[in-house]
């Protein structure tokens, strides 16, 4: 049997997304539960597949199909394309499997030529609205499959009003338009060297060749990169018949929302045009109306609406994003998908679904992604700081964006990208070619479009404040300013977006954190009932662990202490430490360390009561802690060529040398970690005294804390030995001398390949491991990240020789084979090892994920990044069920 | 049944070298065999083990089975020891399993007291003698096992001999020697508020802990470091009959050996005594005489001793070192080893016997150390220069070494190892606490000692060149000279020691490639024959590969073409290239030096004809190329303080904002590598291009040439596909132009940790893997060798933290775990692939072996370790037979 490309809507059902695309399973599944769906046919993905294997060129087994199907449909439609006296016109619409939406082509009204724009004039005895539709035909058939400029038809358009002296397009008669259809076909044969076609089903063919080659936009191209859309999934093709929104004022075409996708709130939610075509609504050109008013204008078709929104919710089990056309009073479905919407809309929705009972508690988690959860986190305005509301938009995109006014996207991802500063995209509105803009702006402000304007929806889908379709600002693209009032703000000046409220403030305003609803607490709260590994903050201060406990961690997963040791208060002492000639003279500076950092330990152990702590000793090179040795050196230059003191020559040059004895070419692998505990051994010993004496105290007052000390960098099971040694010998002194048992566990992190590769030597000495993976990735990979990101690392993401940014996103094949081993070498002798990550990838949904797989007990990550970890964590382990 | 830890010569036998020490297992053997050896027991190094656990004490049970023995003993020697009439005396020895020459501590005429003197001098009709042995117990007894001073005997001695008139030791009578023992035992009580003791039992048990105890003596451990010797193998004890070889002119001792231990030349070779203790030959104190003049002085005994020297060689099948006693004409052996010979001598030795039929060629192949063979490439004086002999002393170890005289061992460690000087170590003799003096020093000069006085011995052994018994020159210690009749040479003057003549030079000479010996070329060739491991070399420059070919390699492992780039002629060139603004300009620049390479590589593939090249494509950061930072910001700022020039200012200002944006915080981690030729490969696709063109103008002219290119630093799999698709598509295209065919391969180093762990996927577009081990060191361990190496990586070998340098001999837990997981991925995909190493790793044999083990086709390593690789790894292939 040969293989099939093309599938009538009754063929398909909902699950053949892959193959049919979102939009052509969408209608196959319509049509299945007898929803009022134009008749139409899918050419499949696999055809796009083949089309571009086939250098741009369908086969002709392909369009053989195709021409049989359009057969069906003719019949279904009691209608054929090119029939002079009962046409039938389709719509030729791209589909992939996950929407990108306004990325891909979209003809509409395909099958008018000089014979049957006549039987439509007859048929509809409207020989105006037929004319219009030819012309829009032709100016959109050119535009998109001709590649004719589309400014070359406006422009004559608004030639021709003015010769005629009409106003609005609607002002023009259908003789007028009969004129301006000659005229555009006089653009396309100078522009194009050919006729527009008048054969229809050339039409078609061109049309499908058209919404294929859109795949490769450079804009789909971006939006592809943007969401992480592989490139060889292609698009599908739906030809479907024509239903005319535009047939007068019993017509017309919307958008909706079964709920609200920027609250979740359940409530039907939409806009609507009377006597429009689709592509208006979503263009943003006009401002719609919201749905609520159709109730009022067609209350029959709103009412069945309503249903059809019921229906599709029940059925989907999902929040819906619906278009729709009314054609003279008969509504047709042209489209239902998955409702894109806000982090808290999505939230609200998955737990509200889960209480209505028509998901469970698992596809409720499953539901919302865990950036989504990052982003309801989002700071906002602070309530009590006063500001100046210039203007108030739409708001299409919730939270707070503050930045230079820029409008131009090009310009935005330069000064965002190369100078990183924040900026604002101010724009009349988007289209797809803005969106690297928007991706590099802290917030979006368009003055027209509405809540489903480009605009709205993609700064929803990033995340990203918006406010849109804010008409009291005039934009001046050509001065770069606009104005609100006698208000003129111009390029560079600052601008606060409030896209939860939709007020535009002038200048700076103060954020605060975001209060959370009672629907993101129950989802983190099931999340924590579902997940089989937990999730630990990585802290280094009383403050942050506050953070961390109050967003769920439970423990600390890495506690830095050298962030103590840059202290403004202690750093001198550091460094006393560190220039110390001296053995005693070392210990005479760590003395006075000591009861800093107990203090330090105290704060923070209390403040974990009853979870674990890890505490890391000492872990970058000593020259961190001292003067730069290129500020040094010009100083000391400028000294001598300018007579400087001989005092202050002496001592910047000891300074000097002693900064250049401690230089390193590569300080990343250099003196650093646990060598320094190894060969200093008084600065670790000061630390766990300092960890072991705060314990004490705290045991002392009744607190419950439980210490892990974790030695960093260890690399050989020597150093392991003699440290956990050094650690347990403390230990011991101090409950000897305190007379209290201490319960503390010693253990290190997997920073190093061979660390890994030894674990199960070094397992032997250790209580847990942290796999430290921004340490272990970069000696895995052999890059430094400082160096590779701007030099070579980017690229390498751009060009696709990595999928992924391994300091984003663990990189599975090379650093998780290191756990893998580590894990199961490290298990192997000890079964009850404790294994963690506290690396990044600590925060990372996906690296999370592969924790799980890989049997961590744990992951650790930034304090505001513990509700993500936590929802992330329930994924994994649903996923993984 | 009780551990047994005392064996009677006659129950051992000389495979239980390991238990018995070497000592104890050759007199064990000699005894079995039938020569002629004094009664005698060996206390088990594993006695030595328990004295250490049990806190420096011999447990009871050891006690009482040592005194068991003693009883065997005394009832084989007819003596009792302490017996007032017929005493036994006794030595002890102390034996490790290895030979520590000097070492350890040996105390001779043990027994002795104030009542067996008078035993002893009866029984010899001669009391001097027996006093003598006293006067000498003493002092050996009180110096090494009580720790009294020795010198406060020696100035006793003198001051007696002053008092009554002797010139020499001899001169003094019985009743000299009777004062002198008084004398000295009031030296005892006073230094050590104790008797000397009189119990002889006391004396033995004393004794054997003494021994013990010497295994930890500082120099004990410092040889063990340097000749890598577990510190838990300890020694064990001979308890062993005296033989008297100073009774007299019929009496004498001497050392041996089988065959010419310098040379390797088949004849008997040694030195004696006539009426001398063994320990005066060993200490060089006399100069002894050769052995064949023992053939005048005592006929039989040089008969019999000829008769035993052939029986242990043909019985051990190796060259032995043997040493004697004779007791009034009557020969006793008190011990056998294998000699210490120069290399050589070993090499000499082995392919002697091997053709003497004694062993086979695999044995033969096992007798040499492939260091040995590094020893003997060691440089030689030029015979055609002209230079000043001023002295000539016994030619004690072969090859040349110049340098500043030092006359202190601890000046040349300091100088040699802090300040890189090149010192020659000048000493009346050496004594085993000058052993790190002489591990510092070039070479080494005495004035006094034989050919197996210690200097002799040690230098050997470590293939330092060395003159010993120079007597004509007079070393003043004290004012830092040597004079040679009326020149004087100063600490700090430069002479060089040619130890293979024996000369003694003022000032520099020139030196040339050493020859080498007919068995040299025969056993390497043997090596080639056994080997199942390749050997080629890393070769940069056509000298370098002529240089490789003629020490045997067999191909080039590792061509780098940096080092290309590095050329003065090039640099300029090269930076042009790099500070390119535009694709343009960086194209006209590699025209340019497109052809330079291309000349470079017709010469190295042309001089490897017939054999595989590997060339590495660049691979240091571009940054090495340009000026050092530093260097051009105080310049900089000079200028600008010194109104330098606004040109000036300007240029060094554009050259230090260049410098800087390549900068790099961790260079090795950085943008190099393979990351050069994936974002400029513009810089690859010419050299590329310069080794094909090579390949195509060396064909044509009939020469027959295999290029392999190599991308370094490969750490995924799309850096090795699009990498192999550029070489593939330059080859097409020069094949096509030049209508030729190419044959050519395409492989990667393996140096950073996640290659090795996706080595199937990098297989899958590589042709060879080469394991650069460097840097695969570097990113396992996460150690920069730059800075690692005197910030701590010394430290921890010195700390056992590490047992070897992993830059020297390859970590085969952690890296060498990488090198396996790569090998038995790639070859999972590409059962042919071609497996190699070219880290200095390379040239060390342990590597070698674990490369073999590790199932590589071949190491790599630079042209003058060749011949040690080559051996290695015969020995590595053999081994694992």
């Amino acid at each position: 049997m040969a293989h099939k490309y093309v599938y009538l809507f009754e063929e398909g059902n909902g699950s053949m997304r892959e193959l049919l695309g979102g939009k052509g399973a969408g209608l196959a599944e319509m049509t299945n539960i007898g929803l009022p769906v134009p008749p139409g046919f899918t050419i499949t993905t696999e055809a796009c597949t083949i089309y571009y294997q086939n250098n741009g060129k369908l086969p002709q087994e392909i369009i053989d199909e195709t021409m049989e199907y359009l057969a069906k449909l003719e019949e279904k439609a009691g209608r054929k394309l090119g029939d002079p006296e009962h046409p039938l016109l389709v719509s030729v619409r791209s589909g992939a499997r996950i929407s990108m939406p306004g990325m891909m082509d979209t003809i509409l009204n395909l099958g008018l030529n000089d014979q049957t724009v006549e039987g439509l004039a007859r048929e509809s005895s409207n020989p105006r609205f037929a004319y219009d539709c030819y012309r829009r035909f032709i100016q959109m058939f050119s535009d998109v499959v001709m590649h004719v400029n589309i400014n070359l038809f406006e422009g004559e358009l608004e030639k021709l009003k003015e010769e005629v002296g009409a106003k609005l397009d609607t002002d023009l008669t259908a003789e007028n338009l009969q004129e301006l259809i000659k005229r555009y076909k006089e653009i396309v044969r100078k522009n194009t060297g050919r006729e527009f076609p008048q054969d229809v089903k050339e039409q078609l063919l061109m049309a499908i060749n058209a919404v294929f080659e859109s795949w490769n936009t450079p804009r789909a191209i971006t939006y592809r990169k943007l969401n992480k859309i592989p490139d060889d999934w292609g698009t599908a093709v739906n030809v479907v018949m024509m239903a005319f929104g535009n047939m007068g004022n019993n017509s017309g075409t919307g958008v909706a929302f079964t709920r609200n996708p920027s609250t979740g709130e359940k409530v039907f939610y939409g806009e609507f045009l009377i006597n429009a075509q689709g592509e208006d609504v979503v263009a943003g050109i006009r401002t719609p109306k919201p749905i609520a008013e159709l109730k009022n204008e067609m209350p029959a078709v709103y009412e069945q609406l309503l249903n059809v929104a019921k229906t599709l919710e029940n059925h989907y089990k999902d929040m819906q994003d619906i278009e729709f056309t009314v054609q003279e009073g008969k509504l047709y479905m042209l489209q239902t998908r998955s409702g894109k919407r806000t982090p808290q809309a999505a939230i609200k929705i998955a737990v509200d679904l889960c209480e209505e009972g028509i998901i469970d508690k698992e596809t409720a988690l499953m539901r919302v992604e865990p950036e989504q959860i990052s982003m309801v986190m989002h700071r906002q305005i602070d309530p009590n700081s006063k500001y100046q509301v210039i203007a108030k938009g739409l708001a299409a995109s919730p939270g707070a964006g503050m930045g230079e006014v820029v409008f131009d996207a090009d310009e935005a991802e330069k000064l965002a990208h190369e100078e990183g500063r924040k900026v604002i995209l101010v724009r009349p509105e988007t289209t797809p070619d803005d969106i690297h803009g928007l991706a590099a702006a802290e917030a979006v402000l368009t003055s027209r479009g509405g809540m489903t304007s480009h605009a709205a929806v993609v700064a929803r889908g990033m995340g990203k404040p918006a406010i849109c379709g804010c008409e009291s600002i005039k934009i001046d693209l050509d001065r770069e300013l606009f104005t609100v009032g006698d208000i003129t703000v111009k390029k560079g000046d600052i601008i606060t977006v409030d896209g939860t409220t939709g007020n535009v403030i002038l200048g700076e305003v103060n954020f605060v954190d975001p209060t959370f609803s009672e629907e993101f607490t129950k989802l983190l709260t099931w999340a924590d009932e579902v997940a089989k590994i937990g999730v630990r903050a990585n802290a280094d201060t009383p403050v942050d662990a506050t953070t961390a406990r109050n967003f769920g961690a439970k423990g600390i997963g890495l506690c830095r202490t050298e962030h103590m040791f840059m202290a403004t208060d202690r750093l001198p002492v550091v460094q006393e430490m560190i220039l110390a000639q001296t053995h005693e003279e070392r210990k005479a500076a760590l003395d006075k360390l000591l009861p800093m950092q107990q203090g330090d330990f105290e704060a923070m152990l209390k403040t974990m009561e009853g979870y674990e702590v890890i505490i890391r000793l000492l872990d970058p090179p000593l020259h961190e802690f001292l003067p730069d040795e290129m500020e040094l050196a010009l100083k000391l230059n400028t000294l001598k060529l300018t007579n400087g003191s001989k005092e202050e020559i002496e001592e910047t040059e000891k300074l000097l040398k002693n900064v250049r004895v401690l230089k390193e070419f590569n300080p990343m692998l250099g003196f650093r970690g646990c060598r320094l505990g190894m060969i200093y051994p008084e600065i670790y010993e000061m630390q766990i005294r300092a960890i072991l004496n705060a314990t004490v105290n705290l045991l002392k007052q009744g607190v419950n804390v439980i210490p892990e000390i974790m030695f960093p960098l260890v690399g050989t099971q020597e150093e392991m030995k003699r440290l956990r040694e050094m650690a347990v010998n403390i230990g011991k002194e101090i409950m000897d001398s305190e007379g209290i048992k201490l319960e503390y566990k010693i253990g290190t992190m997997i920073e190093v390949p061979r660390a890994a590769l030894i674990a199960d030597q070094i397992a032997e000495y250790a209580d847990f491991f942290s796999f430290g993976t921004n340490d272990l990735t970069q000696t895995t990979f052999g890059y430094s990240r400082d160096d590779a990101e701007h030099k070579f690392l980017f690229q390498y993401i751009e060009k696709k020789i990595l999928k992924d940014d391994p300091f984003e996103t663990l990189d599975a094949d090379g650093v998780g084979q290191l756990i893998k081993i580590a894990h199961d070498k490290g298990r192997s002798v000890k079964s009850n090892l404790s294994l963690g990550i506290c690396g990044e990838h600590g925060g990372d949904p996906r690296s999370i994920d592969f924790c799980y797989t890989a049997g961590l007990n744990y992951v650790s990550c930034s304090p505001y990044r513990v509700p993500v970890a936590r929802l992330a964590a329930a994924q994994a382990t649903i996923r993984h069920k």
